[in-house]
């Protein structure tokens, strides 16, 4: 079992890796918890929850929505949590995004901790304070940073997960190795079989890699006003084909990354042989599908992008494998490679 | 002029008392701005309002509401604002309340600012971070502690307010007086004349005394973990009282102050004649009214009351004109010193 700690300027967290998620129950209070979970993990999980009352949501990102936290807000309320109650979310990220966001406001901020079911809450979601939930079309416009005390990613609950959603989750983790792990990167590339069948060591080890990174960047710059930007790898294309309800997350981003890859080709911050590796990579677990949206959709969801500051843009680029980069754009600039690279002239 | 600065853990806030509220123009920056107000200050200062994008929320504590939280966030979405917008609020409580909630949860957080244009706001809502709405019946189920980058006070603000919004403020005031300032109580017994009449150097003295106290405590516990405890004395009643619909919010804390002073005195905490000067002066405006709610409703909402933990409850009591102190009491304490002063047995 791997032990990280996330020390922000207000908080601290514990994300503990390859840890039995039964084990759960002790690290608890003794009373005044709720156990937040979605259909899913309680169809499978739920006769091993902790004996506090549980309120589950319907799967999926239709959940995060503001009337679920005001549901969810009102069964609090009538379960009698008070300012010393406690939030524990089990499951996904969606799960987990409703449960934090919902307890980082709940009388003003209460407790809460996360048991991490999906190999993309795993890597990516649950580390790192992020919460949020959509408004119509556009992703995690309200939200907050509020660090969970504590994360437990067990990797033996992937092997309950479905194909898509454990490849989803493998996106992300070939980002942060893209990013910040060469390492992990090769160890990626080395280990097609074992990622395919999910074995729980290989996988606990990865999973810390990554966590790890994310620590250390998030450690930093909690509030996302620099460093931490680079987590964004991918994903402003990636957003823009997510919204676009074609593609789960994890294939979004995927698709964003090799289209920020491309774009980090041409400016001459990579050479073709990352290029290839990087893409390959992508190809080899089948992430990079094709998607039939047209430009104009693409362009207003990437002109939308919370990420943009007045008519620039932060765009990550990768600058070799393991290393990336934040360059402040013209959000034009966004667009019109974005439209080079789809008339097929992108430097393969 | 006199200017306040509030630092907490993660943040700076400067409190401006006296200061002309249309200099605000020339403290925001040049774009990205969006004015959030309620149709009655639309009304009466609209025109005087800095050239930017107005959206204007009903008056009244119905607008605290998510559905207008989620209004109000789509249309900034619409106005392009991005994470290096701010939000003026112009208004009272609800409008501050409303504005600070959605700035500390629009794309994660924007910055914001605040000009009050009540007393109530003035001497207390404004200061200190605090934000919320309301969950059904029970208030500020769902907030954030968040502060404002600066709060402009202009008194002469106040000449517009309907006489009970004024008074309600006036009950806050007194409150500060009661639990940290002798010399502001003092002042109050001794200016009836001024303040009905709103002299704008007395009020602008006697807001900078309460702001400055205000400030002081949350500097010290911006989160409420002790002593900021202290500024809930007369709430746990008030609040109740302020439930059933029957009276505003500062009136409501008069009379949870004249029971929490009861209370005081039933413990022996305070001196008789000490009581006395607290009832005569919350007389003295006409702060302390009648009204007819079932004891079991008083009893319920108190049972509901967000700053209770477990079965406990943190009480405001005061020990002497200036002074108050926390107690963590039973909460069937509580209900039966209702029931005792109810019952008419009250010490006078």
């Amino acid at each position: 079992m791997e032990r990280i700690i996330i020390k922000t300027q207000t908080a601290r967290s514990e994300i503990l890796i390859g840890e039995n998620w039964e084990s759960v129950d002790g690290m608890l209070p003794g009373s005044g918890v709720v156990i937040i979970t979605d259909d899913n993990v309680l169809d499978i999980y739920g006769d091993r929850f902790p004996q506090f009352p549980v309120f589950s949501i319907a799967p999926g990102e239709r959940s995060k929505m503001f009337e679920v936290i005001e549901l969810l807000a009102e069964k609090l309320l009538s379960a009698g949590i008070d300012r010393t109650g406690f939030i524990l979310a089990i499951g996904g990220g969606v799960v987990c995004d409703v449960a934090g966001f919902l307890a980082s406001i709940y009388l003003r901020g209460i407790r809460c901790a996360y048991v991490s079911s999906t190999l993309l809450s795993q890597v990516d979601a649950s580390t790192g304070g992020k919460n949020g939930i959509n408004l119509g079309n556009t992703k995690n416009v309200l939200g907050n940073f509020r660090q969970p005390e504590f994360v437990i990613c067990d990797p033996s609950m992937l092997h309950t997960l479905p194909d898509e959603e454990f490849f989803s989750g493998l996106a992300e983790l070939i980002k942060t190795a893209i990013i910040g792990n060469e390492r992990l990167f090769e160890m990626i590339e080395r280990n097609h079989e074992g990622i395919l069948r999910r074995d729980t060591e290989l996988l606990s080890l990865m999973i810390g890699m990554s966590v790890n990174f994310k620590a250390s960047v998030v450690s930093e710059d909690e509030k996302e006003s620099g460093l931490r930007r680079i987590l964004n790898f991918g994903h402003t294309y990636g957003h823009a084909i997510e919204i676009s309800g074609l593609a789960r997350h994890g294939f979004a981003v995927a698709s964003g990354m090799e289209i920020a890859t491309s774009f980090s080709l041409l400016k001459g911050l990579i050479s073709e042989r990352e290029a290839s590796r990087i893409r390959d990579l992508l190809n080899q677990f089948n992430l990079l599908r094709e998607y039939n949206i047209p430009d104009y959709q693409i362009e207003q969801l990437i002109l939308h992008d919370k990420k943009k500051t007045g008519t620039d843009l932060h765009f990550i680029f990768v600058n070799g494998i393991g290393k990336a980069v934040v360059e402040k754009i013209p959000v034009a600039e966004v667009l019109s490679f974005y439209k080079y690279y789809k008339s097929g002239k992108q430097i393969t």
